[in-house]
């Protein structure tokens, strides 16, 4: 062992010791065989309440209420859930935000509906280092109707700017769809400053908040955000595939209509009725039937996130991503490793990026050894710290790893 | 007691001593404080295997395998789990069928698919019975589109005829849509030869299978439909809001697109592209992430099936409708309840539907006592008798319930 390496496991010894929310990673299924998890921004892992609410659930809400449950509960658990959702983690009011359907699909309920807004704007701007789907759904939409999609560049490190958006954003903008945290280099974008440069144009803005949403405190009310979108099996632990959450605007709900005409979105739902009309609030953004055993998991995230405190969380979240930069800087830059994330706290999310030609195949050897990070095309291997589960010695471990399998 | 009701309850015992698939009710979750379940066709009986199997996957594919999950078997999960359904339940041979969404999503991208394949022609059919979600979502197609949507009336009790979708279809149709068991007379329309009414005009069939599927047998290949939905939480068990299933006949794929674009449906998926090139095969309709959880129990109630049989699960759903029309001959319409579903067995599907200008407040009331059928309006109550997990007598108790309630 190097000294390097001896200092830093005293380092990271001596975080998790003075570590207010140590004791929470207890809290969470152990993960059989597994020496590092850092992935928590990909999938977050299970809690032990969540097999113990699913049980009862089957037993209970399913098993026994049956049919009666749908009346008693699940028909309003998109909209409970989502004003919890929007409580605990978006800075939201009530009555704005809903949870359902995917992310992509949900996406794609909001883009249609923002568009709808600005009948005679030509073009949706989006930043060319968004994940996949956002640029995906949002030329699909902009090829139906007949609408630019123009990307806008911005700094590998720090993303997308507010000088940038208001350079770019016109009276021809009808929406500007962003990532609040870039999924690869973990960007901050300053979502007051870059949300009024957009308004300043009278356009409207989405935020994409997968990467953000239970990892960084959110305002969205207090920024005036007109969409938001993201995911609740990241950083809020809803299990592979757990349904999307969406955010509108409440003084934009009336006039926003979203494509998929589903009966649960509709007015009065049991009337059976022969037209659809939009139900009012946000319950018009549901479409089909509400995944319920997909929410479970994602409330017993809800009650540590609140347990915990968001400013809590984010402060463990600099701390664990502070160490994975001071490790790298030790033990992965003299090995030709590059960082690809910022090193101002500020700026960062709740994971870092390192870049090495050869991390696709080094990826894959960790993953055999139970070091579990992720892969990003390209050459990018991405940790992700999810703050509640995650020690500061796993996240060593893990860049220890890195370096081990490089050498 | 009445002689009527003495004779009956002993006719349900026979019945029950002499039923092959009598012993797969012990499978299911056991209904605390219900006395008779009488809507497995909105929602089915979790089943025993479900709580071990959701209790093994946090712990193991989710919590331990954790992100190498994703490679080992939920990218691939909707299409293997899609060929399953495909093979016990839609005689659909491997690479039609995917499990993904809500069914008001899935019928959106079909929908949409199916029109896109038709330019130039300028309707869409729709029966006029059809659940809400179905004309709702085709109606903002349609309009979205340009396009008619056209009502087809059908018989109250035998639904739309093939002669009647002979007349209506013409070289102005795009598509037709039709459930194949009606949701509350339970009419079973003949696939075969309306399918092939369709065809003759050269516009493409969807078949909504809601109410079919894992009660009905099916042979989507066989009669050459082009495209299917239908739900995983009626007669599949898949719990509440569990994924919908997808069908597109094979030669339609290729040029069949869908309106969604999300990175799971995109071709070379972890290539993060700048452009959206829709994956060959059935992979295409899928947009977002798929709800994993949810996919679970569907898998316990499939492998039911499978051992079941769909045949034997059709006779005994011929032998429990035809109880309960027997005691309704008996005991309801002396009381003027009406029977608003087909007497030949051929003709209905899985449930029952009795009409009665006070059984909006008899539900409650019976829901209050546990006797659990569904209210569909107006002035209906109808019984769905799920094969696997209802018995002759729990049926019996139902409809006696009824009369008590009236008297």
């Amino acid at each position: 062992m190097t000294d390097d390496t001896t200092q830093l496991l005293a380092r990271a010894a001596a975080l998790d010791a003075t570590d207010p929310l140590a004791e929470f990673a207890e809290r969470f299924v152990p993960a059989s065989g597994v020496v590092a998890y850092l992935d928590g921004n990909s999938l977050g892992r299970p809690l032990r309440a969540t097999s113990s609410r699913i049980d009862a659930f089957v037993r209970g809400a399913w098993g026994s209420r049956l049919i009666r449950s749908w009346d008693e509960q699940w028909m309003e658990l998109p909209l409970t859930l989502g004003d919890r959702v929007g409580a605990i983690a978006l800075g939201a009011a009530a009555g704005q935000t809903v949870v359902a359907d995917s992310t992509t699909v949900m996406l794609f309920k909001l883009i249609s509906a923002a568009v709808g807004l600005r009948p005679g704007r030509s073009e949706i701007l989006i930043e060319g280092s968004n994940f996949p789907t956002d640029r995906f759904v949002a030329s699909g939409i902009a090829a139906a109707h007949g609408l630019e999609l123009r990307v806008l560049a911005g700094d590998p490190l720090t993303g997308v700017s507010a000088e940038g958006v208001a350079e770019a954003v016109s009276e021809r903008t009808a929406l500007v769809v962003l990532s609040h945290i870039d999924y690869r280099s973990g960007a901050v974008a300053d979502m007051p400053a870059i949300t009024a440069a957009a308004h300043a144009a009278d356009a409207l803005i989405l935020w994409d908040l997968c990467h953000s949403v239970g990892a960084v405190p959110l305002e969205l009310d207090r920024c005036g955000v007109d969409f938001a979108v993201g995911c609740t099996y990241k950083y809020l632990n809803g299990g592979p595939g757990s349904p999307a959450f969406a955010y509108v605007r409440s003084d934009l709900q009336g006039s926003a209509e979203q494509p998929i005409w589903g009966w649960m979105g509709a007015a009065n739902v049991f009337e059976m009725r022969e037209q659809y009309e939009p139900a009012s609030g946000m319950r018009r953004f549901i479409s089909g039937t509400p995944p319920v055993l997909g929410m479970l998991p994602l409330m017993d995230m809800l009650d540590l996130v609140e347990e915990a405190g968001l400013a809590r969380i984010r402060a463990k979240s600099h701390s664990l991503t502070a160490l994975a930069i001071e490790a790298y800087d030790q033990v992965l830059a003299p090995l030709g490793v590059t960082l690809r994330t910022a090193r101002d706290p500020e700026l960062r999310g709740g994971h870092v990026t390192f870049g090495h030609e050869r991390f696709q195949e080094i990826t894959l050897r960790l993953w055999g050894d139970g070091v579990l990070p992720d892969y990003r095309h390209p050459g990018g291997i991405r940790i992700g710290l999810s703050p509640l589960s995650t020690s500061h010695a796993e996240t060593l471990r893990g860049v220890l790893a890195i370096r081990d399998a490089l050498v």
